[in-house]
């Protein structure tokens, strides 16, 4: 039914003539028509108003040509959804007024019905598949259980987020409390997500790095163990965690369909501990898109021999940095799309 | 000569009954005593007045009796001494008000007579080697080039060092100088310390975990393994890297005495990433110090069973934080000096 499956073909483990493309971020401040439309409406209005999700989704995709689109939302819609309130601060991320330090704090937070509170999500993503028209699969997703607490209890981006570690280990039941309302909300929105017509879905562990590999355990893995169990069955799931490679192998477990691996993995460490059969997807460097095209094409080609073609899908370790020029972005792909294996 | 050689041991990799035990940081903000000099004395006054710092170094010593002390100073004594300019801002943190960016600013960044330059340093040790009468070995410190080098182009903290890594990558041949200026007063500087009386060296490689692994070795270890080969006949040396588990099996073949790990590395990880042979250092989380004391005791116990007694010295995995209660760092040496191996 979507005319380039690729995508979807490596995310079953089929074999492939090339693999997939996409970058994390994609629908980013390094296009220049994403930057006209950031002049115009501030962050929250992108998200919530569909023809502008849908229309800032396609925009890579229209430049460059990747093999999926990822809608363009953030992972604090669920948060604002569960009744705390999130601002989007210019030059400072965002800001939660109204952190969750206590049980009296949690207990304010909801469970809230995904299909009222963030119905302009979904519209985003009807309106995104009519553009889209069956060319490639469309991604939806969301950050982890663990990656939101993170932000729900320290109330802004942090280096290290101490105040959330301390929060779980010195009230662990009311951390579990708040992980798993995160988690029952996180699951019933991917659900309707997957429904409205999202092909894939990703959860962003983005500060799971920051836990041991026992407190991951505790505080993180499980939770997106269950959205995964959740989801599986409607749509193939890709569990990123940034920082995470020593839990990859827990994660291969849990009936994702790929792991996300960041940069600081090589191919081989990552097939390694990840178990060797689960497809993967990463995991360049996205300063290194600031090298010469010509030295971005080497080096993909080089990413790809180590992973090797199948059970993979080429990516960025993380997000593409605003200062990308263009057209070491667009090397990036071509990059892709020119490898013949070796 | 040194009453309690635990350290000097357990860095030769003999046999003793219980390892040794320092903190990264342990002179620092969780200690009363260390905030009334604060209040009284701004971050460089503390740093380059001998009486202050080594006033400083003993103060965690006098409290809980850890089996080395580390002088209190800062990395960033050493591109203060390159005619870099360094601020320390408070509630911001260190600011270079003119990064490096290009070979201009390069040309500028004098490799100093370091016994000139920082001669305030060994004029600490020396101060803090008549304080601590041979009682416990004393730590001397630097920044790996690759991290300073971070701070040089970056200009302040950063979560990324976009600006480094791009520099790197964008600038290889700018890069490779300024790392080369900084190993080459590192060496100085490190030797200097060894003759004022400094007992090991530590070499902190915050921002090693940014870079991919090839890129490591071309912009970090290399230099690292410079400065190790230059001290090594001198006196022992820990390379600790945060974020650096990719690294752990090249790092010591460097011939370092040490390496430091961070807590997402368990002991099981960390011992066959490095090889299995070398002395390790670290690793408890160092959010796990707001647990209680009963399970801080606990998990410290079962972490020196992990790594096992011997080749190992019980620290954090990276800096003590600010809002830790003394009776929980306390906590933290006494579970070592009370282990018993089993």
């Amino acid at each position: 039914m979507i005319k380039n499956d690729l995508f979807l073909k490596a995310l079953k483990g089929e074999t492939v003539d090339r693999p997939p493309v996409w970058m994390m971020r994609q629908a980013g401040r390094y296009l220049p028509e994403f930057r006209a439309l950031r002049e115009k409406y501030d962050f929250f209005t992108r998200c919530q108003t569909p023809e502008l999700a849908s229309e800032i989704t396609v925009q890579p995709i229209r430049r460059f040509g990747m093999d999926a689109a990822i809608l363009f939302s953030d992972i604090l819609v669920i948060p604002q959804a569960m009744n705390i309130e999130v601002q989007m601060k210019p030059d400072f991320g965002p800001y939660l007024p109204s952190p969750i330090r206590d049980q009296k704090d949690l207990d304010a937070v909801a469970v809230p019905d995904v299909s009222e509170a963030l119905g302009y999500v979904m519209d985003a993503i009807r309106m995104t598949k009519e553009k889209l028209e069956d060319t490639i699969p469309l991604i939806g997703f969301a950050g982890s259980p663990w990656t939101i607490l993170c932000y729900c209890v320290q109330g802004q981006g942090s280096k290290s987020f101490d105040l959330a570690r301390g929060f779980c280990f010195t009230q662990p039941k009311a951390a579990h409390e708040l992980l798993q309302k995160i988690t029952d909300t996180t699951i019933a929105y991917l659900k309707e997500k997957v429904k409205a017509g999202c092909n894939a879905i990703q959860v962003f562990d983005s500060w799971g790095g920051m836990l041991s590999p026992t407190d991951y355990q505790e505080f993180s893995l499980q939770y997106m163990k269950q959205i995964t169990e959740a989801l599986k069955e409607e749509a193939p799931v890709i569990l990123f965690g940034k920082g995470c490679w020593f839990a990859l192998g827990e994660m291969a477990k849990t009936g994702a369909s790929a792991l996300g691996v960041d940069w600081t993995c090589s191919p081989r460490n990552a097939r390694y501990l990840s178990g060797g059969q689960i497809t993967l997807q990463g995991n360049f460097d996205p300063s290194r898109l600031l090298s010469p095209p010509s030295e971005i094409k080497k080096r993909v080609h080089q990413m790809i021999d180590g992973f090797g073609k199948d059970n993979y899908i080429v990516n960025l370790g993380h997000g593409i940095l605003p200062n990308i020029p263009l057209e070491n972005a667009g090397a990036f792909i071509e990059a892709v799309k020119e490898y013949k294996a070796r």
